[in-house]
């Protein structure tokens, strides 16, 4: 039997966030619900944060209203403090996803506040979120590189998942937020932060802002991972992170997995004609690779034209 | 000491063929000769075919011509059968690719004979190129699938290779011609192929299509591999494999390779300013990932603007 693989579609949110246009509640439902048909169970729908500062997020009550529940289908909010996991929690998501980084530069400058601060506010809400019944996992922004400090010790961020695996949450996510790691370094990061996580899964997030991140997301499924995070299209980025472009794309993980003998319980070709839809809505190509090519080989995927 | 790759350089011919535009002899000179100052020791700068096929190669000799001979560069011309061979010697080549494919299908549109015609010729050519004192080596098309005919059997593959090496070519290039390639098989067909070409090396040739190749060139490297070709700004394709889009890009192979703790002899600041160069000449940016965000950390290599 295939060994499974667990994809977190991020773009509804991570992809989204970094587009210059804001797409209607509408055009995100249909998206989601697209992403859901082709095999997702697992999707971060919304961020739960000051519509001032995300516009693109503005609307994360009302795609949450707009969801039709779909049994075994998480749909996740990202929340970053108490006040976005109360609103998460009142949307009804049955996931939340809570960040800090790994410099303190990128935490200040991304959620305004240090490592150690957003370290205490995930220690405040994981009680919160096992009472409330709702799943609860973390994501390390720059583990593997950081815009304003460079090169980060693997040794800190191995502390801080030690830290944060104290809170027992569903998960830590590696996450290469500028698309600087190789899969080298993968390999080695990961090793490193399993021996001090317990029983807590690591997910890995990769962006191909340097064309890495297939290459890392292979690292580190060889490395023992199951859970990867992606983006319909390669859509999205980060504003607050210089050059950080594009989430690796879902059907180019897909592709990959799938020809590597990975079963993710996705459909490639319903995928594939979702990211050229998502295309036509922004009014740009998405940026991934396999929604040009199609899949291999011809006929089981349509190229396209 | 780090493990050394090296890097072929196929952009001015593998890359330019698949262009639009034809560059003017003097451009391609000053690209190979970037190249070459960046550190570069092997490159593919012309193919030796009718000019009414591929006009984007008709200066080949001109461009021999206009090379300075540099101690330990090699100036590599693609040849396809005999009247090639003696244009490539006459031109001062002192190294010549040779080509067959693990299809007919693909030999014939490509190169206008069986796989089993174009083995011959490399038989024929073999022992002339071994008189006249330059290199030879051999690159097999569609190694890992094939736009005509689909998957190709790996067993067709290892048994072609056998056969080639017995013309003891300096090395057999495995080419993921049209990029369908996943790392997995990368790694199979490398072992699978290893042990029946004897002291041959292998070598690898990936196109991005579907967003592999830079986990393609990994796999091969912990499989052994120490040479892979890649093409700079990743531009190219092949004008004869429909949705084939560009070779890896150079950029984005030394990226990776250097910061996995790689030698490639190559200095990624010097070869991302030709990768921006040749963007300029082309009239459009080049596609590789590492020309638009630059190394990292910031500082090491400059991030575009």
């Amino acid at each position: 039997m295939a060994r499974a693989i667990e994809i977190v579609e991020v773009g509804p949110r991570d992809g989204l966030q970094s587009e210059p246009e804001v797409l209607s509640t509408a055009t995100k439902l249909e998206l989601i619900n697209r992403l859901v048909a082709s095999g997702l169970k697992r999707l971060e729908v919304a961020s739960f944060v000051n519509p001032k500062r995300v516009p693109q997020m503005a609307d994360a009550e009302a795609v949450l209203a707009g969801l039709a529940k779909v049994p075994g289908v998480q749909y996740v909010g990202l929340v970053l403090n108490r006040k976005g996991f109360d609103r998460a929690l009142a949307a009804g998501c049955t996931e939340v996803g809570l960040v800090t980084a790994a410099t303190n530069s990128f935490s200040e400058r991304n959620q305004g506040a240090t490592t150690e601060e957003l370290i205490r506010t995930i220690e405040e809400i994981a009680p919160l979120a096992r009472e409330a019944g709702v799943r609860m996992q973390v994501t390390l922004s720059t583990a593997f590189g950081c815009p304003f400090e460079g090169e980060v010790p693997a040794a800190r961020v191995v502390e801080i998942c030690r830290r944060l695996a104290k809170s027992n949450p569903l998960e830590i996510a590696l996450a290469d937020t500028i698309g600087v790691a190789v899969p080298s370094q993968v390999t080695a990061l990961v090793e490193q932060v399993r021996g001090v996580v317990g029983d807590v899964a690591i997910r890995c997030h990769f962006h191909n802002t340097r064309n890495t991140a297939v290459a890392n997301a292979y690292a580190a499924v060889l490395a023992g991972v199951s859970t990867l995070d992606a983006s319909v299209g390669g859509v999205g980025g980060c504003p607050f992170a210089p050059n950080a472009t594009g989430n690796v794309g879902t059907e180019d993980l897909v592709y990959m997995l799938s020809r590597a003998g990975y079963d993710t319980g996705i459909d490639l070709t319903q995928l594939i004609e979702t990211a050229r839809w998502l295309g036509e809505q922004r009014g740009k190509p998405v940026p991934s690779m396999v929604s040009k090519a199609g899949g291999f080989p011809a006929g089981t995927v349509r190229a396209s034209a």
